[in-house]
């Protein structure tokens, strides 16, 4: 079985089942830091880099809370703007690699453009974790999104999805491939323009994934054990957040999830993931139905990324 | 006694004079790690979680500094525009604090609008420190104050406060409180348009505060024992250093503590405060005569603020 | 010999053999945390406070990279942005060290005016290192030059050095201080409007440094033995990526060092160093010639960076 000693997360497309377990595995014998709110001493000697080059809330926070509470330390940048600011704009990959592979012993990359941190691994002589580039793959936060299914519903297997929202985003790449590793069937609803791409269709199929695609969440909601939605109205921060204000409510209902079609057409025992920030896709009186399972995965976040940490520096095996 | 185990500090309002006690109390028990320049070990198991919607300077990387102090963690973001841009102006207090929650184990927060922390901590399950709340209150801050004043009069009792500026301020709230919970008498300087709110009148007039306002520094001076000042012409930062720089100076000299003044007419051991930065109210000469105690508050500033620390996260009671 | 406990870095002007010699080997005797990356505890109970003016990429992750492998604190503004907007261009330096200096032990400070690290170092009670200011000095990128080379060509004495690029840069006013304590003589080549001002001349000649002005690279790399490189275009962080790489190419062939002409022209044990990020003034065709001693560097930056915080901090000497 390959080890993750010093393994590069860039893709979900490599994992393997057992890949998963592994994580998981040590997610929860290192839990009991998050649970009891302790930090310990497993990562003291190390330190983690963050280079994002988009700003960023959950992941930032939560990979740098998971390096923490297992006693490590942190530096790096969380906005480009921050730097010589368009320096890294106008600077190779490869030059602010060979830089920042000697101020800590892993690196964890957001990028604006795909396929930006595969080339910051091709340089570096320390781990890269794909913490988000542009279109391509989010691995790390699918990962928390399957640890949370499988928390919450006991296994992976034998399950069918319901993906909402906009199938171009990176998320929706990675949780592509994670669902064919596992038996799970898959309907997509998503605005025409926002659908999977025939390309990733393709990648799709090629990998024997059983999906469909529907209109609207509502014809199909009734057959979904997990309910993944992204927003179709991205956030605008050109505007203010008057105007924004104004312009909610402009998600179509066929792209957003109700109480009342919870209550009406789902599964009883249906759970609902969002990644958040979330517009009005999902209103807030979702918040205190059983189906939602999107708070936890923040605490999942810290649980799953200590486990990364911990298994890329070789503090667990 | 109510124990500071967990608790939010949300405003002065309901701080009794035990409780101001403990925390200096506390802070005295601290103050080595400070002095001695030497952090501990004694929060190293802990995460602090830093939600500032608006830059800061002294408040934040005060609170940070004690809590590295102590030997504690730090994560968070400085700045909004550091994050996913504008979301936090889109994301519910809520949706943002059900995640912050899980990066730490306390959350200090400044925001721009008065009451957020009050709504963070109503859904945090850590607890949540209010560092400047729009036009709220600034209870730190006031602590700190109150410590430097214990600290250098000897005493909270039988002692006349002058305020001098934007009444309207945080400060000036927290402090009114504070004010009232000790034998301290008060007078109020500002513009008519910065005046003292009819409610807040109100508010200090029930809880027994004996205040009165003046139209000047000058007239009001001779009686304080202690000079606290805000400034009443803000900082403007849309424009550039030559042009603000153009505009020093306009503070009207009702609103000012010059040397003179302090020589002339202010009691000999009266003690001037000032949360900085300042503009022109308070010239440079004045550093260096005995009545200056702002220095010190940066001090004091850590030595509060690991007090605070500590005694919330249990590892002083 | 005079101790570097509690010492400013502000310049390398008063900075003698020995004084270099100390950190080199101060710098050999931490390298392990760094080539075997592990964090040590060595500056564990200290903290460094970094405040930066202008945004920085190497300087600052490197200097705080080093605080954390010897197991320090950082805490720290990365632009006065984050911090009240332009409250630091407002209020004087002294009153912000005044608050700084109780926040950690060493402030490492970068700001845009020439003498602001010396004004800090004025009103502080804790050492101040300059991590650049404006148009000044940059002692710690220089010492990281010399160890390179120190390392690289086993000695600082009797070499040539040929410097390429824009004179005025605060690089080049410390390398001619480093230069002028060793036997090394130098050939400086600059378009005319960067060249060396007269000023800087003359200081030059008064501590006897032999040196001499070239046109051209190409005439004056024969005799060197160390090539080091600034650029002459600066990046314009206020235009797109499309529009400034539109622009690249744009150094005239003059202060340009190639591949071809380190084959053709160079000595063949010549060494380029570039403290980074470059423009087209070294293209990366040069990374993979033996000639390359510039990716080297960050990592030495952290070894000198650490060698620096343990001896001004007194964990070293």
């Amino acid at each position: 079985m390959r080890s993750f000693l010093g393994r590069d997360i860039l893709s979900l497309k490599d994992f393997e089942r057992h890949d998963y377990m592994r994580i998981f595995q040590v997610g929860e014998e290192l839990e009991p830091y998050a649970r009891d709110r302790q930090n310990g001493e497993l990562l003291m000697d190390k330190t983690l880099v963050t280079a994002f080059y988009q700003p960023s809330t959950r992941t930032r926070l939560s990979t740098e809370a998971a390096m923490h509470r297992l006693g490590g330390h942190v530096v790096g940048f969380s906005d480009p703007r921050m730097t010589r600011a368009g320096d890294f704009y106008q600077e190779s990959i490869k030059d602010t690699v060979r830089m920042l592979e000697y101020y800590g012993d892993v690196i964890a990359m957001r990028h604006f453009q795909q396929g930006a941190p595969h080339e910051a691994a091709k340089w570096s002589t320390v781990p890269v974790i794909n913490c988000g580039d542009g279109w391509g793959e989010h691995p790390t936060q699918v990962l928390i999104d399957m640890f949370t299914i499988w928390r919450e519903m006991g296994t992976l297997d034998g399950l069918h999805f319901l993906l909402v929202g906009d199938m171009r985003m990176r998320t929706m790449h990675s949780i592509g491939y994670a669902m064919s590793k596992f038996d799970i069937s898959a309907t997509f609803v998503a605005p025409p323009e926002m659908s999977l791409t025939e390309e990733f269709k393709e990648e799709l199929l090629s990998v024997n994934l059983v999906f469909d695609e529907a209109e609207t969440t509502e014809e199909a909601i009734a057959d979904a054990d997990v309910i993944y939605m992204e927003p179709v109205v991205q956030a605008d921060y050109t505007r203010s957040r008057v105007e924004v204000e104004e312009d909610r409510g402009l998600t179509p209902a066929a792209y957003r999830v109700t109480r009342e079609m919870l209550r009406d057409r789902a599964k009883s025992d249906a759970i609902v993931l969002h990644s958040l920030p979330r517009m009005d896709e999902l209103p807030t009186d979702v918040d205190d139905t059983r189906h939602a399972r999107y708070w936890v995965e923040a605490y999942n976040g810290v649980v799953i990324r200590m486990a990364l940490l911990a298994l890329i520096l070789g503090a667990a095996e």
